[in-house]
């Protein structure tokens, strides 16, 4: 097992581990309502899509639990866990799975609840490891690789998509070390995944995100894995802001650019990225880094929390049923 | 006149601004030894190119005015200036200018080695201007134009190079507005662009780095304008990390790229950018922005100061003798 947990359910209530206080405090929050996890998820305490959907499922299950539960409370917290964040779509997945349990039942069924998210997060951690299985079939030599944001344990319920496949290539010897890129605003590069990576002893070079294509260039990577927040019918994957420069340079360098994510993240009703709905967030995260600038009048700040890339800039997309190939066309 | 200088010659001292403390402080070093200005141009208090060499230069002059000065002791100051920083050229160039006219005299010429840092400066100056008109000949109708690092008053001795010309084509509203990015780790584009644009009120939108590819598909930028550190006889230009990022996403994305630099930016000994030295800065200016990354063990850091973007990749190459178009064959 992973030594790094996003969250956990210990003794009738759900843990989250504060992200936002990495790495330099391990400090978890107790969560008895979905009104704290939704809140743990918009303030990025909690993130990275495939997390996210499982700590709103178990956000529905603490509200099932608690003394005064009923059908109509459960859909207004279903409802409130919604609306955290518009982009990542296994939120939206996990609270149709759990919304179709609650109306399953006439009364609240608390246990059955319980067992659909944790039926969620363990079938996340299972899909986890057979996305690492798939995706180190691409490796033959041992390659140095290049990942974005943090795909791994703090982004899942298992040891990660992008950063699992990683994982796994460094113990098996297919991955040398590890390039990692800072990912501002939020850090989660910076913060996140060298931490995992220090944790889990993989070798990790922090770079910022201005340093890829010179990384590319210079031919000390071979192969980029990243994971998806929300990927449509045709292959266009949102993910973190970043993710589409990192795959330009990767189509102009050579580099093979993969995805790696669960199908929980596939949203089917969408034929193109163009529908993906992008979330921006506030100035304050880019200007934190940077003191004096907020008593600048007249700065603007633009800072879109995801971008689209392309399906034509991805090599293929890995799922826990295996590597895709383009063209993508994706069905259930 | 640009309301804002990096450095200017006041009774009989070179007065440097500390751009480590911008935006936040406007604190002034003052230089009386060419010490001084080697460490102010060490610690990154002057940075810029063009701001570099001038500021050489005159940490010259300030050697050639002090009691005890020799021709013995000019050299030694110049070659202390010379081992500063690597990449960028106009501080090489400066110098030589520098020594010549140490050793066309027998003794210590303070006068005539002031007048010629003082030259140095207003050609500079002078260049700016030319280029700002060169460079806007490009532009027919309004645009928004995206910018990287900073090329401003800051960085030269004059209006700036790239930011020269959107601060001349803000006032003749050729440009609308202009797009900074962040420039990570040192921040030139958040802490300095933004603070002259605001200063010159130029409208600007900060963004981090790894939101240009980005901003270049949502049709938001039209045009990129950046400087040089150092340009090959062929067009490969090196300037600050993360420039060729910036150069792969135009491409991809059809915007002209557009690189400013005076002649004095130009290494004609070089066919090519793969013989220009990148310098490597302490993992320090990368860490900085993570609290709490310094306590973790087994942390790598890769932090290249400049890169080097091809010359297939620039539009045009615009100097104060006015537009380059490729392919580009730079001679005396």
């Amino acid at each position: 097992m992973s030594k790094v947990e996003a969250l956990k359910w210990f003794r009738g209530e759900l843990q989250i581990l504060d992200q936002r206080l990495l790495p330099k405090q391990e400090k978890w929050i107790s969560a008895r309502s979905a009104e704290v996890v939704a809140k743990a998820i918009e303030c990025l305490a909690i993130r990275g899509a495939p997390a996210i959907g499982i700590a709103a499922a178990y956000g529905v299950a603490v509200e099932a639990l608690r003394p005064r539960a009923s059908r109509e409370s459960l859909l207004v917290a279903i409802e409130r866990l919604r609306r955290t964040r518009p982009t990542g779509y296994n939120l939206f997945w996990a609270l149709k799975r759990m919304k179709a349990v609650v109306e399953a039942a006439e009364g609240v069924q608390g246990t059955a609840i319980l067992r659909e998210a944790k039926s969620i997060h363990a079938e996340d951690a299972a899909a986890c490891l057979a996305m690492a299985k798939a995706g180190l079939s691409l490796i033959s030599d041992a390659e140095n690789v290049l990942t974005y944001c943090n795909t791994g344990a703090l982004a899942t319920g298992g040891i990660g998509t992008a950063l699992g496949v990683i994982r796994e290539g460094y113990k098996s010897k297919k991955i040398r070390q590890v390039f990692a890129c800072e990912t501002r605003p939020v850090g989660q590069g910076a913060r996140l995944t060298v931490w995992e990576c220090v944790k889990e002893r993989i070798p990790v070079t922090l770079i910022c995100d201005n340093m890829v294509a010179s990384l590319m260039n210079s031919g000390k990577v071979q192969r980029v894995f990243v994971g998806a927040d929300r990927i449509a019918r045709n292959g266009d994957t949102s993910n973190k802001i970043g993710t589409l420069g990192v795959a330009t340079a990767a189509l102009t360098f050579g580099i093979p650019f993969h995805v790696v994510a669960p199908t929980s993240t596939f949203d089917l009703s969408l034929s193109s990225g163009a529908e993906i709905q992008i979330e921006e967030r506030d100035a304050i995260e880019v200007m934190r880094c940077t003191p004096g600038i907020q008593f600048l009048k007249r700065v603007k700040v633009w800072n879109p929390a995801f971008d689209i890339t392309p399906a034509h800039m991805i090599h293929s997309i890995i799922t826990e049923r295996g590597v895709h190939m383009p063209p993508f066309q994706f069905t259930n």
